[in-house]
């Protein structure tokens, strides 16, 4: 017996998604792409998002969609302020320093893993804007979900970028998890991105079905227009786009990435009651499909023992549920909890 | 009717990559890397090639192979040594110069878009060495076959990293149509390479039958210990690797590498003869899949109407056959060529 | 009358360094360090730190010196641990993330506004070594005196670069004030740094009577060699160089930039005690030659109005003395202090 | 007895610069440029060149100027347009492609060392524009006078820019030896730059007098507004800025910068006449400073023999004279000639 709650991204490919790359495999198409399913992608997330004239490029990681969104979005002496835990920051190996040409990644504490309006101000307040021995605040990133599972609100959202906004700053949302935090809020794509002063957005989609298939989209076009260039010299314009396309609308046709995201978020509340009930202590608040515990050593090794996969990780144990989690998973872990 | 010649990127994916997508598509597994079947791609690329601690990198473009391969080769100051109508100098957008932190390109002349042993010479004897004022050539870069279809034999490549290493220079060969060239010189894998003196290969795949799938294969250590920090912060480390390695490791069993170069070769070869027979000038020597030739704008336009898919460059016309291409594709160009 | 406390670097130049460019200032002489004065200044540092094999390269700027020697230091994915105070960190314009080709600044935590080496330790501990998803420490970077006035001891840089070699980091010292360390602790150079396991010391000297000039010293050989491509590709070595090497030959020279050191020490530990006297709170160890005192709102804008020049920098006053603060610039504060 | 030859950037400092440092060497002034010389360099800045709002950025060597300019100018997946013989391209070790973040330069073929017409209007025809696997021509860059000593006339550059700005690319003028080109050309600043289509010129002073000194003067805004940055994060901002100020502010008053370039332009203008004389063949259009000549190997050795000092270069002989040549060094060097 195996469960697998290491993290969403070791789990397969959603039938549906790869079926759709077998699909799109029949004669020849223009590389780059200049495809018809890049173009029917193109027409799809402009539906999705209510946005007539989003753009979307398809990359293959996380790290690429993030670094490349953000070098598109800050000047070489620029600063993207987020979270101190955020993805971006602690754990892609500096990549948004090294494709912006050197810019500088500003960490700032706040409560559940999440920005607060107040910290956001006060760090703006206190740059010396325009004075060049100082990194100038450029964009503000969000992660929701965080890497902790918490998910930030449409109004918590639009709080921090209003505040950006005073000061010019431009806005990412670091979206590697965005279904589970569309499923998590009950809000429109368009709610949580653009209508909340969202400019690019970083759309997920390996952790929850996916094959290898992100997707930068763009609600404004500057950043759109330099992407065309960034990511075509940083290698991740790839000739057979077509096949990453084709999981990208498959992704997000007839609500697949809605459902997957459901049964990942559902799967893990399921799994938080039954650790309370059994006593263990979460650290954070389980908004979306992670879950972080203090598990006593001796439990860890015997749920590992019985075929528990899961990272420990900074001294706590990470639980992360998937679109493949079912509900046996779940149970099976709670009865080895409850065994003891 | 349509015959797709415009470039081997255009065609389809084979049926066995496919396959062997969906047959590891089950149960989960460790993400960037840590899975099973990127562990058999590392020992089948160590016994095809002969070498037993050569290291592989899956990525996901041949600009991300070239250039990452380059930026773990040369310093930044360092110069990268190739032919004038090299793609890494022409066709990839800066990347090489990007990613390694503004290293410079240089291109030198040479007949049949191929370095010759005299030219690389003199370059490398009028260079002012140890003077920080010029740029200091750290790699000699290869491309074969070159992006006019033109390959060197292994005595060719021999001459060559035999000079580039008496000036400590290491050598990089960009085989984005590798299969090709072993298809056409009938030498083996490590005859192409290490054994002729090349330090770490761009191994293709996307362009003769994989879906997104392209290696980095090192026989040093120096560089391979690099690229396990320039492949992620360049946001070229899947999560899902697997998927890309069960490309990899399918196209390069059975055979199947070869004979779907084999199939783009031989068409490609019919289709030269029959262009020259049909008195149409081919300005390159046709030694794997490509041609360019020098075809009246009429004629163009005709075989256009008729479906004949290829492109117009530089003022001649290219045509590229790959896996997929049949003898009737080069029986239905030929016969529109003698209709006229 | 005018008092200048706003910064040493505001001060003019020492006679003795003006005379010696005029000095060299006949006839004509190799450029871009080919000089005989560049060749006796890299005699006198050798001579000065009892180095044999010390490399000095005379840079313009204290930003050249330290950005540029961390990129010598460290891997593009590296990390520079440092200070969270450090002038690297907040000062710089990201100069250092820039020149090394985006590795990443990490600032802890310290009392004094020093590392300690618990808190190094900890942060050594703490890193995921090998995993590319995180940045790896690559060098410990020390500010001494700190841009708060703090200067570490002998000891308490051994014990630092100790804890750091274990986890081979390379060691940097910004010494944009290292004369004043040097008075500070009565330390030898050598001592205060390569014996304490320095590798390489930004030497500051502009702000310390020199006109502009700052000098990189390398202990070891592998960041001088790459050094000599650095400083030229950044566009820092000068033409004629022999102006600045001569500065630094007159600033190292009969003790000239001890002695203006030791006025600006002695000046501010005047100030610092009148200022004590006066009820007036200091917040930092006066070590060197600034402080940084909580100074009531109105009586900052009495000694403005008096001419007293000073900044006020996130809700403090700081006083710095140069080789020119005379004893009667002190009395003269403290006189206004005292007047109210 | 010696005569140097080798190079203008060989020559001491006009008398009159160093006594302008030693005028500001009082008192105390604000860092990094908000001091009140800076602020009359940029007053005399736009009077010497009819232009209200042009901005001037002091930098310390030639490769600083035009590689912040270009990296200004050019966004990084831009080229840099220029002649292949350009200082840029071959002699600053790849500085443009590092500060640019990646920018590729490209070097052009064309008579006397200097871009033709022609040749740039085809380079420019045969972009494939907006399409990112293609390096996007973004800056034209002139060098005049070139490092052959050749000198575009006002309508030349003219004419160039002219077709540079059909592709809206922007224009940079490397005039390390300006002051030669303008008394060559007897054109006024103005006409040889801006009112020429000039956007940036890197304006050099160290070459013909001063002891440190270049600026950047911007009459287009943006670029400007970028370089505040890029100056500092390459540590190109001096805290001491006033000495560079100075020295400019010197160069450009009472014509001096003129009357140094006359007596090198003039001096040279003896020495080739005397050559030719002697029948030396001078390979380039002696309209500055610079001769390159075919000179027999023995005449060179006894030359040398005799103390003139001159550079061999790539199987010639290259002879500059700065503002510090007379009269009787060129008699004494035709002298050694005619004693053959």
């Amino acid at each position: 017996m195996t469960v697998e709650l290491r993290s969403d991204n070791a789990a397969a490919v959603s039938p549906a998604i790869l079926e759709a790359m077998g699909a799109v495999n029949s004669g020849s198409a223009l590389a780059y792409g200049g495809d018809e399913v890049t173009a029917a992608l193109q027409d799809r997330v402009r539906d999705l998002f209510e946005h007539p004239t989003a753009r979307v490029f398809p990359v293959l990681s996380g790290t690429a969609a993030n670094a490349l969104s953000l070098s598109a979005l800050t000047p070489p002496w620029g600063s993207v302020v987020c979270h101190e835990t955020a993805h971006i920051l602690g754990s892609e190996g500096g990549a948004t320093s090294f494709l912006s040409g050197g810019a500088v990644m500003t960490g700032i504490a706040g409560e559940n893993y999440k920005l607060a309006p107040e910290a956001l101000q006060a760090h703006l307040d206190g740059v010396r804007w325009g004075d060049p021995h100082h990194s100038q605040p450029a964009v503000l990133s969000l992660t929701s979900p965080s890497d902790y599972g918490t998910v930030y609100s449409v109004a918590e959202i639009a709080e921090l970028t209003a505040i950006a906004k005073t000061r010019d700053l431009r806005v990412h949302l670091d979206g590697a998890r965005f279904a589970n935090a569309v499923v998590a809020t009950g809000a429109t794509p368009a709610d949580l991105t653009w209508r909340a002063g969202v400019d690019v957005l970083s759309l997920g989609a390996t952790k929850n079905g996916a094959l290898s298939a992100e997707a930068i989209v763009c609600f404004t076009d500057a950043p759109a227009d330099e992407l065309v260039y960034r990511t075509k010299r940083s290698g991740h314009v790839t000739s057979k786009m077509r096949y990453q396309s084709a999981q990208l609308l498959a992704y997000l046709t007839d609500d697949l990435w809605l459902r997957n995201a459901r049964n990942a978020n559902e799967r893990m509340a399921e799994l938080a009651e039954g650790l309370r009930k059994a006593g263990v202590r979460i650290t954070n608040s389980v908004d979306a499909n992670l879950a972080w515990v203090d598990l006593p050593e001796e439990t860890a090794d015997r749920l590992e023992a019985a075929g528990v996969l899961f990272h420990r990780l900074d001294g706590q144990v990470r639980f992360v549920t998937s679109w493949q989690t079912t509900s046996d998973d779940v149970l099976t872990v709670l009865g080895l909890l409850g065994s003891a």
